[in-house]
């Protein structure tokens, strides 16, 4: 059930409802909600784990940066009271809760809405799992929306604390950017694992190819079906960040995002390069069966054929016939011998020849 | 026959007719032709059913909202006293009649007129069933054509009734907005079911796969190319209403069309993913086949090349030959005997070398 | 012969040709030239059939619609004059007689030139055929050319004799409309047919398939390839007039040639999803025979496991040692047979539960 | 070697010089340059074949039309000449000579360099050639370049030389039109002679599919890859020319090339239907060899369902137990082969039934 | 592992870090890091081996035209002082020694930065290997980035110091284009080298197909995937050259480039037939194997239905009846053989009818 459920969530749930109505649909990952807030500016920091959302609302008029993560979206009362303070659209808070989304951007003028997946390999047997991240980028805020704790912005948060490098110098937009770079870098993680295991498979095609073999091979081109579906359309979203469409990303800022583009083209690539070779590995593995069956049946055949004229001869001079002259010849069972021995070396010498020994 | 009928739809009785003949195409589903009119704006709702059409022809230049729909598309006159009050295009009635349409949108300036297609799996052995929907969206109503009784609406019914919610503060183009919303949301219903399918023949697939998992299969898979063909075009119908190309739409309703437009992008990329998953089952079908025809045919290699050896022996034994020293000897037939052990239990020894047992 | 001559017609005798160098390609179908003239307004009718193409000139310049038909193409000298006198291009003479056309249009300003096909399935084994049809719509008149005799166009004459409807009020661009509509409507007609055989192999396929149900099941590919090939670039030709290029098409027209454009698309998509179909049919009847495969195997295999060790059993006991102490026992033929039919039975056991049996 | 050749030419000779390099690349297959030189106008004609290209230069400032053919490549000072007097660009003269180029249009402003693929048969085993022609179109020349004598031009000279048609009373324009036009109708030559080959495979699929059957499939599959490159390439080099981007191409010749154009989508179209075909062919083939597998499996399961109880019967009765009461019976032997000939029979009727024989 | 490392490069070390970090992605495949000076104008030319970046910091101002080529990456404070002096973007730079490009293009105004991969066939067993190249290219300079090496600019190298031809009266933009012409060239050594692959694997196939020609068959299948990602983004790249959307190349340089880009798509196209050719082999080579298995079914089934019912005969007359007629019979043993033989050459006429011997 659990490989359905990972490609179809359960979103019957929501049919009939008026639009915006805030359903979570998922599974409830997080136990608890956590609220984290880091302000910064060039000069100032202050990193804080809230409990209720207000807390966040006067952070709302100050030029800083802020940058509020939400872990865990079973509470709805948390969005409504957010989407009342910021005023986002009601359609904005019901995809944040909606955690079946394509990834994709929706531009509301004075916010950005980015739906992108974060890859992680925990699930069970290596199985690639995504977790939906919302992102709303503001003229000085960046809020982010996680189904679980557990994310790959421990290096972000870090290189704000410590105040090296560009982020503490640069806007939201920036910060927006170094969020969906982290996650688009992880990718290529999850890729080299899985291309570990494409090559693992492809080791046992030649020693042992067994019906488990086809198996990992089908399991791997899902996965790569997944990871497709969880980056292709992100390829568009981040085409129209690059494009200077919002007003929101800094000319500074877009050049980055020509990067991650590069990045994502590269991940695509390289899914697609999985799948061709997967497709060779069936190839492979189908006509081994094939080459296995022609091996068990020249050995049965070279055997039904050495044997089967032998087993007549011998059941001639088992008749019981008054008249048989050859079984009164001195040398009739040597010489039957020697005919049989005779058949049966010529036979083999004939399947050498035809190379099926 | 129903397969067929469910793809191409006895159309060749309108062949040579003029255009705009109003000929009703596909099987008359409801019994009784039922309108019912819902007449609403913010302060006021009245909910009624009617016999005759030329009731509703009252609401036609009141400010409110008049939500008139028609199941059973089988009495002609009804929409030919309606295209005459209201001015409908003869091709407009036409195609509503015609319920094998494609989904699509045509745009007559003063109105809209939407072809899209509502699924349900009432269907024998729970194949699926495309109705085929007609809207006409006007200024202040929207007409709502169904082939049967029994559809998606009734929770918009709820929501305009109890007057909770956006929509009774908005004009007919969210009313149209909500009716695509409502059958869109229910492809997702739908496709969990076949999902829960296409889980069920994957299982069968693993531990027993028969020559009707194949059908299944295929089966499933020709669901998907009927799925396809009711929601890939509704991708470009809801696109083109989206670019806001009719001034029928206002800037508020684009927004939720948005929405939509994302729901089909999510439901179509979830058929592809599942026919990517039906053609890798129907390897593995294959694969397994092959297999196990391998085993058969190891089975009957491994008897043959351990008996056929054994029984030339004992043929060789049961020679009438006068001068056969062997018959004589007091051990003969143990010695035999052991060498026919040997030699079987070498061959099995072999044979599970070679993994073949 | 006749299969390839219906895709590739023997073109090659224009090799070397100048252009505009008339001559009739394909087969003589119609055996007379046969002219038929329909001239009317919304007043005014007449219908004629005439020998010399010159009688046709008068209507050059009246204002009532004419409609030319002729039908046989090989009497070259009628297009020649009907070409000086009209002012038709030499290349749209060349390919009125060139019946090995693409669907197209080529728009000369003054007047409009559009190849179609017409499909019949008079052809051997229900075998569709396609005829070419050109039309030359110009301000006041339309041209049509037939191959052969025998149309499906009955309908609209009876429509313009009788007068009912719209046709008769509007000009020669309607009438091109008519009669593209028509031959659009007919191909419903022979996707039905089509539809009706595949869906017969398929049952068939269940049943008993065969080689020769694989022969079908391609005999019906090349059907679908053989109607794209003649409906897919109709799509392009309509999709250039609904959008409005042509002056010689009036808007009203276009509002119904939009009409015309969906049917093509449906009739598009049938094919599509035949030829799906079909692919998966032969997957399907490739698995069978590999099935059938399966269970002769098993067969032999049950066969052959069960008798041959009892045979070996029986030629022991037929061995001439002279120590053989079992042949002496009282019991010992009993005991034999014991040991046999346990044999046999635990065999038949096994099998039984392998589930070869 | 042959085939490949024909596929990728030798090209890495040229790896590392500079640009504008003249080295003819491919086959020298003239073995004497021929340069031919036609001069006309619509009143006046000279033919003439010159031994030193610097004769042609004469005509450079000529108001005719100067035809200028060269066959064969391999005198590279020839085309240096050339390029000085008439200022052709390096990289043309370097085109001219790699006779392994794509079919393309380069527009240097005063002159259009355009290569196609002029294809004949002439090849081992009917392979299909393809011989680059280079032409040069001025505004009063065109200079054509063949690798080797011979071509498809022999109608068009005649043509000129007797002064019918249009040809002498247009430019330089309608000539090259006219060069290309005789190319491409040569096009359908080939292809029906492949036509008849696909037709020959077809009808020995059927009556009696070997090893070699495949072979030619596979062979003719590639001869339409080789086509495919020569043709595809074209198509986007007449549109550009039809879409009248050369100002070189009067308004009155683009008329003619929306003719040629339309002729290479047929020629495409052709193709890619006998590429379906090969594919079926190919599905036929292989399904028909697993049928064959099976009706010998079953030849060996009858045979050996029916003899193997038969042999285990005689076997019984031929071993030597003292009490084997049946041996004694006077009617046991012939009660023996009324059990045996039953048993046969009932195995055959079983058969039959089961539709094995 | 070398197969993955090829397609996939450990990049996750990456993850995590901000964007501009330096770090080499790839084998340290140099052991030095060689830095080489070329700088000439028409008049001048001195080439250097320099142990210093900063050595070539003086000529950033010069108006002679500056090559400088860098092979070895792994020396970052090179590449930080080289961004520093010349104020290249950190993206750049980081591109740079990320070696898991995909070729690309990027524009920074004052210099432009391209991406693309060298092809040389040194790797085991005949494997491509694509190696980076990154350009600069300024106004006056370019910079070429090599991760080893040995390249394919020697020819270029010894045109520039001879003198001799265009490049030294030309730009720092034909320098660029030079040096991709040369790695585009280079291409076609490539391809041809694995074209000589297929046409060995194509005549084995013929003569004695084994797995190993199967594994041969999806080697080269992957060199094809490999060459198609090396080469397919590069045509892009050029495209956008061509177009001329950067101002640092003059319009007499894109003509040149039309001549790479028309090279690049035969490159292209030449993947694309192997490809072709490939997929056509492994059917060759599936229907091989199956046909062997045929011939093999067939010799057994010869003999099976030859002498089973030899041995069945044999059999009866072994049989110990007391009263068995035929056994007293003076001509009963040779009339056994007579029908014995008999039986097995209308055996054998009846296989030579059916073909199966």
């Amino acid at each position: 059930m659990r490989t359905m459920a990972r490609l179809v969530k359960q979103r019957s749930t929501k049919a009939g409802l008026p639009p915006g109505t805030l359903i979570h649909i998922g599974a409830k990952k997080a136990k608890e909600t956590k609220i984290t807030i880091i302000d910064y500016d060039e000069a100032n920091f202050q990193e804080r784990e809230i409990k209720a959302i207000e807390e966040c609302f006067i952070f709302k008029d100050r030029p800083t940066v802020t940058w509020v993560n939400i872990d865990g979206l079973h509470k709805i009362e948390i969005l409504e009271r957010l989407g009342e303070c910021y005023g986002f659209h009601p359609l904005v808070l019901e995809d944040i809760l909606n955690t079946d989304q394509r990834p994709k951007i929706d531009d509301y003028g004075e916010y950005l809405y980015v739906v992108l997946k974060m890859l992680h390999d925990k699930g069970k047997g290596g199985q690639v799992e995504a977790e939906q991240i919302s992102l709303i980028l503001g003229p000085n805020f960046v809020f982010s929306f996680q189904e679980d704790e557990g994310d790959v912005f421990d290096a972000i948060r870090e290189r704000i604390r410590s105040g090296k490098g560009r982020i503490r110098k640069m806007g939201a937009d920036y910060l927006a950017y170094t969020l969906l770079d982290a996650v688009v870098d992880y990718y290529f993680v999850i890729l080299e694992k899985l291309g570990e295991r494409v090559e693992f498979v492809e080791t046992e095609l030649v020693t042992n190819p067994e019906i488990k073999t086809l198996r990992e091979i089908q399991t791997l081109k899902r996965e790569m079906i997944y990871l497709r579906k969880a980056v292709w359309p992100l390829r568009e979203v981040v085409a129209a960040l690059e494009r200077g469409e919002s007003a929101l990303f800094q000319k500074a800022t877009v050049v980055y995002l020509k990067d991650v583009y590069d990045h994502i083209i590269q991940v695509i690539d390289s899914i697609e390069t999985f799948r061709d070779m997967l497709s060779g590995m069936l190839d492979i593995y189908l006509s081994s069966i094939s080459n296995r069956l022609n091996s068990v049946m020249k050995v049965l055949t070279i055997i039904a054929t050495v044997f089967m004229p032998l087993t007549f001869l011998a059941g001639v001079y088992g008749m019981n016939f008054k008249h048989m002259p050859e079984l009164e010849w001195p040398w009739g069972y040597p010489l039957v011998w020697a005919v049989m021995i005779g058949t049966g070396v010529s036979m083999v010498v004939y399947f050498k020849k035809k190379k099926w020994m």
